[in-house]
């Protein structure tokens, strides 16, 4: 018997719309304006954030047995150790602190469309960790334990979109993990939905086409990492219409070339898939945790957990006090970084279709141990005093590259809710035939539309890489 | 600059090759064939295994601290616990005894075009726990120490052509889980190489067709979990040619339409993923390992690990004799499941297009919480004394469905290295308007094809969905 029911149509081209929305890029006053904004509320949100010895943090404590960081209640996260050994590399066993934070956290995106392009409601909101205070942010950037409270009546603004199927449509939904190193499994639910109602305007959100955010992107500390992750799971179509002019137009053609699925690529998608699984199988990444207090090569004093050598990073406390009544003041740990870090991805032509060359990485906090990086990940700081061989692959190159392959160049802030001034520079570099077409073996050429299709998954892009590729999206 | 490399080709239409294989059924000598060769493999291989105390284990031992059972080595595998707390079902928090296992296994397949049709080169295997004893099993199938040991020059007989790139070409390539309640965060690559190479003859091997495989996978115990899992992941394209005649032809053919992106389908791959990206984040699976002698409501004797109510499973030893000097004789533990499982898939007609009805399923030994999993998967005996509304969903109709419905229905052992008679029935039954296209939270109704797209990856389909998956190509 067939049975004469409708079956799923193909809705209307969504990686359309969000190019369209894309190539809405404002002019000076747009983006002016935008600033404008922003700085206004940083106006609103006067934030003192300091540091604070561990025993000046309310309701934060070392667990008498294990060591470990936490909260009295026990919710928000929670400071211990990992100890992590692989088979490779210049260091192959090390201890560490490192964030454990379970749960689940929502960052969305709102959009809607407005004379006929779509629109996302972007935040401004406040961090303590953040350089520039406050940044521009997703809709909706909550923690598992910021969405129950939202049950009892006090909540998160605009969650219901998010949360209530009748309300907006989901356009693209998938968990993304965060910063590998210093987060044990953390995973987001990148969530991005559309609404048709009128949505209630508040002083802290501003609709923003796709353009006018990718305008922001290129300025420094300005648009948050949950606001670059979400961004660079959006699907874009190839651009139509007159192909580029004026500056890189040949590098803007080949990108252009490298969103569409009928040009080539170097790798069929089988392969990619195939030499992420033998990178995966091939670094064996043993990590497990273990209490705080049996961290070895690190020092907890009364300010700071920090590492015996002065590499890596710091735990410290911090106390927010707020100038404004509505947001209140109160005191947390924050993992604070040494050193600016470095975060490069290399593109070349191929065949004349622009491919990006990402790294398979084990990490210590990804449940899987490898996933996509980009190029280049590293603070320079820590390798100062080391041998050229512990040096990463690439590093010396970046470090080097003439300003003219530079394409994109600006400081971002990694999230500001759980790091202090952990700053790194994103930067995309064409490197033309500088870098060879043969790849060693942790190493292959994407194009972005493979890139794209690994995006609808988790588990493939690391959230640097992400960051990268919602960079390279702002150059088309 | 363009440069102008060439870019991959995509290769000759592998789903096209694979499912001419698989249209290459036999006549009953081919089967009667293989079936032949492996009674005559039972024979060569005459083994005995007897249940023994656990003081009667050679080189395995209790950790006198921690309780678990473990090699002296630190190989092979560990009896650990678990606790696991949902927030969710009958019983929401509970201790077991589990396998960790962490390191990542190979099953793969070894094709080679033999008189134009892709051939696979199967195994006779035996294994301790096998119901039949000797089943078809993939051309490798090897543990991370094995792979080692090949290193060293004795070993896992054509790895080879798993290794070295220029013995055999990727087709397809995976990591996949195995039971979730039985195993912690095990995975397998599932992994498929093309050889044009002479491949030398062995008494253990055979090349069977696609089509032939499918043959024997439709009798109890003949084809292993591992074959299973690895037959799920093959593409395939729609077949052609004349359209299905004979018994269940409408089932059939749109079971074929199925297999074909360019039909119609309930969902969207964007909504299918969005789904499952909501059930992981709605399912809170919290699991943890805990030290075996922490396990609550499970009894030690010298005999066996087994639940207070004896139901789920138990933890035995085991002494294998064999009778010929090859294999040689040893101990292990194995676990032994209580009562046969049942595994069954609800298919239905959606607009003249076969869905299959798979069910978002949270397991404490899956890293990440959900798989998809058959409609029904448990063990019936383990509801006998519970209350109707701890039953699972759609086990009544099962149950009792009438023999005309079912389409595939054979009793099939999971892994011989590990568990100890664990068989489950598996079944197809084409559920037509018994059950309602409107589905429930955890229940969608998904293609062939759209399944397909989800096997590329880890971390979708569970072991036992993945078998029936299997069982459905062997339906057209």
């Amino acid at each position: 018997m067939i049975t004469d029911l409708p079956l799923a149509a193909n809705g209307p081209a969504l990686p359309a719309r969000f190019t369209e929305s894309a190539s809405a890029r404002p002019n000076g006053a747009t983006a002016g304006g935008a600033l404008a904004w922003l700085a206004d509320r940083r106006r609103a949100y006067t934030f003192e954030v300091a540091r604070v010895p561990f025993d000046r943090l309310d309701d934060w404590a070392f667990d008498p047995e294990t060591g470990d960081l936490g909260h009295r209640s026990g919710r928000f996260f929670t400071i211990g150790g990992l100890r992590v050994s692989t088979g490779e590399g210049w260091v192959r066993q090390w201890d560490q602190p490192i964030i454990h934070q379970p749960e689940i956290g929502v960052l969305g995106f709102l959009v809607k469309e407005i004379d006929g392009l779509l629109h996302v409601l972007m935040q401004a909101k406040m961090e303590p960790g953040n350089a520039n205070v406050v940044q521009l942010s997703p809709t909706v950037q909550a923690t598992r334990s910021n969405q129950r409270r939202v049950h009892r009546g006090s909540g998160v603004r605009h969650l219901e979109y998010f949360t209530d199927p009748q309300r907006a449509r989901v356009l693209v939904d998938s968990l993304q993990s965060e910063q590998g190193s210093w987060f044990l499994g953390k995973r987001n639910r990148n969530i991005v939905v559309e609404t048709t109602e009128d949505v209630p305007e508040h002083d802290d959100y501003r609709w923003l086409t796709i353009g006018e955010i990718q305008e922001l992107l290129r300025l420094d500390d300005t648009v948050n990492m949950d606001a670059r992750t979400v961004l660079a799971c959006l699907p874009f179509a190839r651009p139509t219409g007159a192909p580029p002019t004026g500056a890189h137009s040949t590098f803007r053609a080949a990108l252009r070339r490298s969103m569409d699925p009928g040009e080539g690529s170097r790798h069929t998608m089988g392969e990619v898939l195939s030499w992420f699984t033998d990178a995966t199988v091939r670094h064996e990444v043993n990590a497990r945790p273990v209490p705080l207090n049996e961290v070895k090569g690190w020092v907890r004093t009364p300010e700071a957990i920090s590492h015996e050598e002065g590499r890596y990073f710091s735990v410290v406390g911090a106390r927010v006090t707020a100038g404004s009544r509505e947001v209140g003041s109160w005191t947390q740990p924050l993992l604070a970084p040494h050193g600016m870090g470095l975060t490069a991805l290399l593109v070349r032509n191929i065949g004349g279709v622009l491919h990006v060359l990402l790294h398979a990485r084990p990490e210590g906090g990804h449940p899987h141990g490898v996933e996509l990086a980009p190029t280049v990940q590293c603070t320079p700081d820590n390798y100062l005093e080391w041998p050229k061989e512990a040096r990463p692959r690439f590093l010396d190159y970046v470090e080097r590259v003439p300003g003219d392959r530079v394409r994109f160049d600006a400081v971002q802030s990694e999230e500001g809710g759980r790091f202090q001034w952990a700053r790194s520079r994103y930067t995309v570099i064409d490197a033309e035939d500088d870098v060879p077409v043969a790849e060693s073996e942790d190493y292959r050429w994407l194009t972005l539309h493979q890139v794209g299709r690994l995006l609808r998954h988790s588990r493939y892009l690391n959230v640097q890489a992400r960051s990268l590729i919602a960079c390279l999206h702002s150059l088309w």
